[in-house]
Protein backbone atom coordinates (compact mmCIF):
# COMPACT_ATOMS: atom_id res chain seq x y z
CA UNK A 1 0.00 0.00 0.00
CA UNK A 2 2.62 2.61 1.15
CA UNK A 3 4.78 1.57 -2.08
CA UNK A 4 1.89 1.80 -4.38
CA UNK A 5 1.11 5.55 -3.33
CA UNK A 6 4.96 6.38 -2.93
CA UNK A 7 5.31 5.47 -6.57
CA UNK A 8 2.71 7.32 -7.48
CA UNK A 9 3.73 10.70 -5.65
CA UNK A 10 7.06 10.01 -7.49
CA UNK A 11 4.96 9.78 -10.60
CA UNK A 12 3.46 13.41 -10.10
CA UNK A 13 7.06 14.52 -9.02
CA UNK A 14 8.72 13.66 -11.72
CA UNK A 15 6.48 15.47 -14.23
CA UNK A 16 7.03 19.17 -11.90
CA UNK A 17 10.56 18.02 -11.73
CA UNK A 18 10.86 18.03 -15.85
CA UNK A 19 9.03 21.01 -16.17
CA UNK A 20 11.25 22.93 -13.73
CA UNK A 21 14.08 21.73 -15.84
CA UNK A 22 12.91 22.53 -18.41
CA UNK A 23 12.17 26.73 -17.17
CA UNK A 24 15.51 26.37 -15.44
CA UNK A 25 17.43 25.74 -18.49
CA UNK A 26 15.35 27.75 -21.01
CA UNK A 27 16.97 30.70 -18.32
CA UNK A 28 20.79 29.26 -18.50
CA UNK A 29 19.90 28.84 -14.89
CA UNK A 30 22.49 26.21 -13.29
CA UNK A 31 20.44 24.82 -10.20
CA UNK A 32 22.59 22.74 -7.21
CA UNK A 33 20.51 20.71 -4.79
CA UNK A 34 22.19 20.38 -1.49
CA UNK A 35 21.88 17.76 0.39
CA UNK A 36 23.25 16.14 3.62
CA UNK A 37 22.04 15.08 7.65
CA UNK A 38 21.48 17.54 10.08
CA UNK A 39 24.23 19.40 11.13
CA UNK A 40 26.99 19.10 8.11
CA UNK A 41 27.36 22.45 7.55
CA UNK A 42 25.41 23.28 4.67
CA UNK A 43 24.04 26.17 5.54
CA UNK A 44 27.79 27.46 6.24
CA UNK A 45 29.20 26.00 2.81
CA UNK A 46 26.57 27.82 1.36
CA UNK A 47 27.15 31.45 3.26
CA UNK A 48 31.18 30.92 1.84
CA UNK A 49 29.69 30.18 -1.16
CA UNK A 50 28.51 33.10 -1.35
CA UNK A 51 30.96 35.36 -0.08
CA UNK A 52 33.56 34.13 -2.47
CA UNK A 53 30.92 34.60 -5.50
CA UNK A 54 29.33 37.48 -4.96
CA UNK A 55 31.28 39.78 -7.65
CA UNK A 56 31.49 37.15 -10.06
CA UNK A 57 27.79 35.98 -10.15
CA UNK A 58 23.84 36.12 -9.64
CA UNK A 59 22.75 33.87 -7.14
CA UNK A 60 19.77 33.11 -5.07
CA UNK A 61 18.88 30.08 -2.74
CA UNK A 62 15.44 28.16 -1.72
CA UNK A 63 16.29 26.77 1.72
CA UNK A 64 14.27 23.81 2.53
CA UNK A 65 13.18 23.33 6.50
CA UNK A 66 11.07 21.85 8.31
CA UNK A 67 9.32 24.71 10.58
CA UNK A 68 12.05 27.44 10.78
CA UNK A 69 13.31 30.24 8.57
CA UNK A 70 16.52 30.46 10.98
CA UNK A 71 19.10 29.27 7.73
CA UNK A 72 16.96 31.62 5.69
CA UNK A 73 17.54 34.43 7.66
CA UNK A 74 21.50 33.16 7.77
CA UNK A 75 21.33 33.57 3.91
CA UNK A 76 19.64 36.79 3.17
CA UNK A 77 22.15 38.38 5.74
CA UNK A 78 25.12 36.68 3.09
CA UNK A 79 23.36 39.55 0.62
CA UNK A 80 20.99 37.51 -1.61
CA UNK A 81 17.58 36.83 -1.93
CA UNK A 82 16.34 33.57 -0.42
CA UNK A 83 12.81 32.23 -0.14
CA UNK A 84 12.45 29.93 2.71
CA UNK A 85 10.10 26.36 2.14
CA UNK A 86 8.63 24.99 5.71
CA UNK A 87 7.42 21.70 4.71
CA UNK A 88 5.72 21.43 8.05
CA UNK A 89 7.15 17.77 9.00
CA UNK A 90 7.65 16.58 5.66
CA UNK A 91 11.42 14.97 5.56
CA UNK A 92 12.47 16.40 1.99
CA UNK A 93 11.28 19.28 -1.00
CA UNK A 94 9.97 17.79 -3.97
CA UNK A 95 9.53 19.38 -7.31
CA UNK A 96 6.21 20.94 -6.46
CA UNK A 97 7.54 23.33 -3.26
CA UNK A 98 10.31 23.74 -5.60
CA UNK A 99 8.38 25.20 -8.58
CA UNK A 100 5.93 27.32 -6.10
CA UNK A 101 9.28 28.58 -4.41
CA UNK A 102 10.88 29.76 -7.66
CA UNK A 103 8.18 32.15 -9.33
CA UNK A 104 9.53 34.57 -5.85
CA UNK A 105 13.00 34.15 -7.45
CA UNK A 106 11.94 34.70 -11.03
CA UNK A 107 12.49 38.62 -11.66
CA UNK A 108 16.25 37.97 -10.08
CA UNK A 109 17.42 36.29 -13.31
CA UNK A 110 20.26 34.67 -11.65
CA UNK A 111 22.91 32.42 -12.99
CA UNK A 112 23.38 29.94 -9.91
CA UNK A 113 19.98 28.74 -8.01
CA UNK A 114 21.01 26.59 -4.50
CA UNK A 115 18.05 24.30 -3.01
CA UNK A 116 19.13 23.98 0.50
CA UNK A 117 16.91 20.74 1.08
CA UNK A 118 15.88 19.46 4.79
CA UNK A 119 18.87 17.77 6.61
CA UNK A 120 18.24 13.82 6.20
CA UNK A 121 20.32 11.67 4.12
CA UNK A 122 17.39 9.22 3.03
CA UNK A 123 14.13 11.26 1.75
CA UNK A 124 15.59 13.93 0.01
CA UNK A 125 17.38 11.39 -2.07
CA UNK A 126 14.27 9.96 -3.84
CA UNK A 127 12.94 12.98 -4.99
CA UNK A 128 13.94 15.19 -8.27
CA UNK A 129 14.16 18.63 -7.74
CA UNK A 130 14.49 19.45 -11.53
CA UNK A 131 18.47 20.24 -10.58
CA UNK A 132 21.31 19.74 -13.17
CA UNK A 133 23.63 18.38 -10.63
CA UNK A 134 23.00 16.76 -6.40
CA UNK A 135 25.61 18.46 -4.32
CA UNK A 136 25.93 16.16 -0.60
CA UNK A 137 27.75 16.93 2.59
CA UNK A 138 28.91 14.35 4.50
CA UNK A 139 31.02 15.91 7.61
CA UNK A 140 33.96 14.49 9.38
CA UNK A 141 32.67 13.54 12.85
CA UNK A 142 29.56 11.60 11.05
CA UNK A 143 32.35 8.92 10.87
CA UNK A 144 33.23 6.97 8.52
CA UNK A 145 30.44 4.67 7.47
CA UNK A 146 27.86 7.02 5.80
CA UNK A 147 28.47 6.18 2.52
CA UNK A 148 28.06 2.56 2.76
CA UNK A 149 25.15 3.25 4.79
CA UNK A 150 22.96 5.93 2.58
CA UNK A 151 24.23 4.32 -0.32
CA UNK A 152 21.23 6.26 -2.73
CA UNK A 153 21.65 9.58 -1.72
CA UNK A 154 25.79 9.02 -2.74
CA UNK A 155 24.87 7.08 -5.76
CA UNK A 156 22.98 9.96 -7.45
CA UNK A 157 25.34 13.14 -6.32
CA UNK A 158 27.28 14.40 -8.96
CA UNK A 159 29.78 16.00 -6.21
CA UNK A 160 30.41 15.54 -2.42
CA UNK A 161 32.25 17.75 0.17
CA UNK A 162 33.91 15.75 3.04
CA UNK A 163 33.10 19.06 5.68
CA UNK A 164 35.06 19.89 8.76
CA UNK A 165 38.46 18.74 7.98
CA UNK A 166 39.15 20.74 10.69
CA UNK A 167 38.21 18.40 13.03
CA UNK A 168 40.11 15.31 11.51
CA UNK A 169 42.71 15.44 14.23
CA UNK A 170 40.27 14.62 16.96
CA UNK A 171 38.04 11.71 15.31
CA UNK A 172 38.86 8.26 14.30
CA UNK A 173 37.53 9.80 10.49
CA UNK A 174 39.49 8.03 7.35
CA UNK A 175 39.05 9.93 4.67
CA UNK A 176 40.92 7.27 2.40
CA UNK A 177 38.10 4.50 3.35
CA UNK A 178 35.39 7.05 2.85
CA UNK A 179 37.21 8.15 -0.66
CA UNK A 180 37.30 4.63 -1.77
CA UNK A 181 33.38 3.99 -0.74
CA UNK A 182 32.31 6.75 -2.60
CA UNK A 183 34.18 5.55 -5.80
CA UNK A 184 32.92 2.15 -4.95
CA UNK A 185 29.14 3.07 -5.72
CA UNK A 186 29.83 6.34 -7.77
CA UNK A 187 33.03 6.73 -9.62
CA UNK A 188 32.97 9.64 -11.85
CA UNK A 189 31.31 11.85 -8.43
CA UNK A 190 33.63 14.82 -7.20
CA UNK A 191 34.82 14.91 -3.74
CA UNK A 192 36.34 18.23 -1.92
CA UNK A 193 37.72 18.01 1.25
CA UNK A 194 36.80 21.47 3.06
CA UNK A 195 36.36 23.25 5.91
CA UNK A 196 33.92 25.87 5.57
CA UNK A 197 34.46 26.98 9.12
CA UNK A 198 38.30 27.91 8.23
CA UNK A 199 37.69 27.89 4.80
CA UNK A 200 40.15 24.81 4.01
CA UNK A 201 40.17 23.56 0.32
CA UNK A 202 36.92 26.27 -0.81
CA UNK A 203 38.67 27.20 -3.71
CA UNK A 204 39.09 24.27 -5.51
CA UNK A 205 34.82 23.70 -4.84
CA UNK A 206 34.07 27.15 -5.90
CA UNK A 207 36.61 26.62 -9.28
CA UNK A 208 34.22 23.91 -10.02
CA UNK A 209 31.19 25.69 -9.41
CA UNK A 210 32.13 28.45 -11.86
CA UNK A 211 33.11 25.33 -14.23
CA UNK A 212 29.75 24.24 -14.24
CA UNK A 213 28.29 27.65 -14.32
CA UNK A 214 30.08 27.89 -17.71
CA UNK A 215 29.09 25.08 -19.21
CA UNK A 216 25.42 25.51 -18.80
CA UNK A 217 25.51 28.61 -19.94
CA UNK A 218 27.59 27.33 -23.23
CA UNK A 219 25.09 24.34 -23.91
CA UNK A 220 21.98 27.30 -23.55
CA UNK A 221 23.58 29.12 -25.98
CA UNK A 222 24.28 26.22 -28.45
CA UNK A 223 20.63 25.40 -28.24
CA UNK A 224 19.60 29.06 -29.10
CA UNK B 1 -3.91 12.59 -0.35
CA UNK B 2 -0.50 12.12 1.22
CA UNK B 3 -1.92 13.51 4.68
CA UNK B 4 -4.73 10.40 4.37
CA UNK B 5 -2.50 8.19 3.88
CA UNK B 6 -0.22 9.12 6.87
CA UNK B 7 -3.15 8.88 9.10
CA UNK B 8 -4.08 5.94 8.28
CA UNK B 9 -0.70 4.22 8.33
CA UNK B 10 -0.31 6.26 11.65
CA UNK B 11 -3.49 4.71 12.67
CA UNK B 12 -2.75 0.83 12.05
CA UNK B 13 0.55 1.46 13.17
CA UNK B 14 -0.57 2.93 16.73
CA UNK B 15 -2.13 -0.21 16.74
CA UNK B 16 0.39 -2.46 16.67
CA UNK B 17 2.55 -0.39 18.83
CA UNK B 18 -0.24 -0.35 21.32
CA UNK B 19 0.12 -4.04 20.84
CA UNK B 20 3.90 -4.49 21.32
CA UNK B 21 4.23 -2.42 24.73
CA UNK B 22 1.29 -4.49 26.26
CA UNK B 23 3.24 -7.35 25.54
CA UNK B 24 6.78 -5.74 26.65
CA UNK B 25 5.18 -4.85 29.85
CA UNK B 26 3.96 -8.49 30.92
CA UNK B 27 7.13 -9.12 30.04
CA UNK B 28 8.74 -6.70 32.82
CA UNK B 29 11.09 -5.46 30.21
CA UNK B 30 11.70 -2.27 29.67
CA UNK B 31 11.92 -0.31 25.85
CA UNK B 32 13.45 2.10 24.75
CA UNK B 33 13.81 3.39 21.58
CA UNK B 34 16.92 5.27 20.23
CA UNK B 35 16.66 8.25 17.52
CA UNK B 36 19.51 10.38 16.28
CA UNK B 37 20.80 11.82 12.84
CA UNK B 38 23.13 9.69 11.10
CA UNK B 39 25.94 9.85 13.10
CA UNK B 40 25.52 10.98 15.96
CA UNK B 41 27.41 8.65 17.78
CA UNK B 42 24.08 5.70 18.57
CA UNK B 43 25.71 2.74 18.46
CA UNK B 44 29.28 3.91 20.08
CA UNK B 45 27.02 4.83 23.06
CA UNK B 46 25.10 1.05 22.95
CA UNK B 47 28.12 -0.34 22.93
CA UNK B 48 29.36 1.73 26.09
CA UNK B 49 26.15 1.23 27.36
CA UNK B 50 26.18 -3.23 26.82
CA UNK B 51 29.83 -3.07 28.31
CA UNK B 52 29.35 -1.22 31.66
CA UNK B 53 25.55 -3.17 32.47
CA UNK B 54 26.81 -7.01 30.94
CA UNK B 55 27.25 -7.99 34.27
CA UNK B 56 23.74 -6.38 36.00
CA UNK B 57 21.35 -7.43 33.43
CA UNK B 58 20.08 -8.93 30.12
CA UNK B 59 20.02 -6.81 27.52
CA UNK B 60 19.10 -7.54 23.75
CA UNK B 61 19.27 -4.93 20.57
CA UNK B 62 16.88 -4.52 17.76
CA UNK B 63 19.28 -2.45 15.08
CA UNK B 64 16.78 -0.39 12.42
CA UNK B 65 19.24 0.43 9.13
CA UNK B 66 18.14 0.89 5.18
CA UNK B 67 20.54 -2.10 4.08
CA UNK B 68 23.63 -3.06 5.69
CA UNK B 69 23.93 -5.01 9.06
CA UNK B 70 27.53 -3.16 10.07
CA UNK B 71 26.02 -1.84 13.06
CA UNK B 72 24.39 -5.23 14.33
CA UNK B 73 27.71 -6.61 13.80
CA UNK B 74 29.10 -4.54 16.30
CA UNK B 75 26.36 -5.22 18.61
CA UNK B 76 26.84 -8.42 18.39
CA UNK B 77 30.35 -7.94 18.95
CA UNK B 78 29.79 -7.23 22.67
CA UNK B 79 28.38 -10.54 23.39
CA UNK B 80 24.26 -9.27 23.40
CA UNK B 81 22.19 -11.02 21.14
CA UNK B 82 20.90 -8.66 18.36
CA UNK B 83 18.17 -8.53 15.42
CA UNK B 84 18.78 -6.48 12.77
CA UNK B 85 15.92 -4.86 10.44
CA UNK B 86 16.54 -3.79 7.34
CA UNK B 87 14.06 -1.27 6.06
CA UNK B 88 15.39 -1.15 2.30
CA UNK B 89 14.97 1.96 1.98
CA UNK B 90 12.24 3.30 4.21
CA UNK B 91 13.32 6.21 6.54
CA UNK B 92 11.94 4.71 10.05
CA UNK B 93 11.05 1.84 12.02
CA UNK B 94 7.46 1.33 12.45
CA UNK B 95 5.97 -0.88 15.36
CA UNK B 96 4.97 -4.09 12.78
CA UNK B 97 8.87 -4.40 12.22
CA UNK B 98 9.55 -4.59 15.44
CA UNK B 99 6.86 -7.28 16.09
CA UNK B 100 8.82 -9.15 13.90
CA UNK B 101 11.86 -8.78 15.07
CA UNK B 102 11.10 -9.29 18.50
CA UNK B 103 9.92 -12.96 18.00
CA UNK B 104 13.45 -13.62 17.90
CA UNK B 105 14.45 -12.24 20.94
CA UNK B 106 11.19 -13.80 23.51
CA UNK B 107 13.34 -16.73 24.48
CA UNK B 108 16.31 -14.06 25.87
CA UNK B 109 13.86 -13.07 28.44
CA UNK B 110 15.88 -9.35 28.86
CA UNK B 111 15.32 -6.64 30.98
CA UNK B 112 16.10 -4.42 28.36
CA UNK B 113 15.64 -3.97 24.79
CA UNK B 114 16.87 -1.04 23.15
CA UNK B 115 15.80 -0.26 19.35
CA UNK B 116 18.35 1.80 17.48
CA UNK B 117 16.03 3.51 14.43
CA UNK B 118 17.26 4.73 11.48
CA UNK B 119 19.59 7.55 11.50
CA UNK B 120 17.18 10.38 10.79
CA UNK B 121 16.05 13.47 12.80
CA UNK B 122 12.29 13.91 11.40
CA UNK B 123 10.52 10.64 10.27
CA UNK B 124 11.40 8.63 13.13
CA UNK B 125 9.71 10.48 15.28
CA UNK B 126 6.02 10.37 14.09
CA UNK B 127 6.06 6.28 14.32
CA UNK B 128 5.67 4.75 18.11
CA UNK B 129 6.74 1.26 18.55
CA UNK B 130 5.83 0.46 21.61
CA UNK B 131 8.87 1.79 23.68
CA UNK B 132 8.83 2.94 26.84
CA UNK B 133 11.08 5.78 26.73
CA UNK B 134 12.20 8.00 23.51
CA UNK B 135 16.19 8.54 23.86
CA UNK B 136 17.63 11.37 21.35
CA UNK B 137 21.24 11.46 21.09
CA UNK B 138 22.48 14.67 19.29
CA UNK B 139 26.23 15.79 18.81
CA UNK B 140 28.58 18.44 19.60
CA UNK B 141 29.78 19.27 15.68
CA UNK B 142 25.85 19.25 14.81
CA UNK B 143 25.49 22.77 16.15
CA UNK B 144 23.19 24.42 18.53
CA UNK B 145 20.32 24.43 16.09
CA UNK B 146 18.69 21.09 15.57
CA UNK B 147 16.68 21.78 18.88
CA UNK B 148 14.69 24.49 17.04
CA UNK B 149 14.79 22.86 13.42
CA UNK B 150 13.94 19.50 14.48
CA UNK B 151 11.37 20.29 17.23
CA UNK B 152 9.16 16.84 17.09
CA UNK B 153 11.79 14.41 18.48
CA UNK B 154 12.64 16.61 20.83
CA UNK B 155 9.41 17.28 22.27
CA UNK B 156 8.59 13.65 22.42
CA UNK B 157 11.97 12.25 23.91
CA UNK B 158 12.20 11.02 27.76
CA UNK B 159 15.83 11.73 27.60
CA UNK B 160 18.52 13.58 25.20
CA UNK B 161 22.45 12.47 25.19
CA UNK B 162 24.86 15.46 23.80
CA UNK B 163 27.40 12.92 22.84
CA UNK B 164 31.06 14.00 21.66
CA UNK B 165 31.37 16.43 24.29
CA UNK B 166 35.40 15.59 23.31
CA UNK B 167 34.62 17.73 20.67
CA UNK B 168 33.69 20.90 22.62
CA UNK B 169 37.01 22.71 22.49
CA UNK B 170 37.15 22.38 19.01
CA UNK B 171 33.78 23.70 17.98
CA UNK B 172 30.99 26.75 18.56
CA UNK B 173 28.60 24.50 20.62
CA UNK B 174 26.56 26.32 22.99
CA UNK B 175 25.56 23.46 26.05
CA UNK B 176 23.35 26.47 27.47
CA UNK B 177 21.82 27.43 24.59
CA UNK B 178 20.80 23.77 23.96
CA UNK B 179 20.05 22.89 27.18
CA UNK B 180 17.97 26.11 27.47
CA UNK B 181 16.34 25.16 24.16
CA UNK B 182 15.50 21.66 25.21
CA UNK B 183 13.60 23.61 28.23
CA UNK B 184 11.49 25.12 26.41
CA UNK B 185 9.82 22.74 24.51
CA UNK B 186 10.03 19.66 26.63
CA UNK B 187 11.20 20.39 30.77
CA UNK B 188 11.19 17.04 31.38
CA UNK B 189 13.21 15.71 29.88
CA UNK B 190 16.47 14.37 31.17
CA UNK B 191 19.82 15.74 29.54
CA UNK B 192 23.07 13.94 29.82
CA UNK B 193 26.50 15.61 28.60
CA UNK B 194 28.27 12.51 27.59
CA UNK B 195 31.22 11.46 25.29
CA UNK B 196 30.81 8.00 24.11
CA UNK B 197 34.50 8.14 22.95
CA UNK B 198 36.09 8.53 26.37
CA UNK B 199 33.48 7.74 28.49
CA UNK B 200 32.96 11.32 30.28
CA UNK B 201 29.27 11.54 31.23
CA UNK B 202 28.45 7.68 30.91
CA UNK B 203 27.90 6.87 34.86
CA UNK B 204 24.77 9.41 35.23
CA UNK B 205 23.46 7.24 32.08
CA UNK B 206 23.63 4.31 33.19
CA UNK B 207 22.66 5.22 36.85
CA UNK B 208 18.93 6.70 34.94
CA UNK B 209 18.60 3.23 32.65
CA UNK B 210 19.26 0.92 35.67
CA UNK B 211 16.60 3.19 37.72
CA UNK B 212 14.47 3.39 34.85
CA UNK B 213 14.17 -0.52 34.35
CA UNK B 214 13.65 -0.88 38.28
CA UNK B 215 11.02 1.52 37.80
CA UNK B 216 9.22 -1.30 35.19
CA UNK B 217 9.94 -4.19 37.24
CA UNK B 218 8.46 -2.28 40.21
CA UNK B 219 5.44 -0.93 38.62
CA UNK B 220 5.23 -4.84 36.78
CA UNK B 221 5.16 -6.57 40.01
CA UNK B 222 2.24 -3.88 41.87
CA UNK B 223 0.78 -5.18 38.33
CA UNK B 224 0.30 -8.93 38.99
Amino acid sequence: MRVKLETRLLGANELIAHNNRTTFSSQGILVINLMSSPGSGKTTILEKTILRLADKIKMVVIEGDLYTDQDAQRIEQQGVKVVQINTEGTCHLDAGMVNHAYQELLSEKPDLLFIENVGNLVCPAEFDLGEDLRVVVISVPEGNDKITKYPLVFQRADAVLVNKIDLLPFTDFDVTKVQKDIGLINPKTKIFLVSARNGDGLEEWIAWLLEQIQAKKTTNRNLE
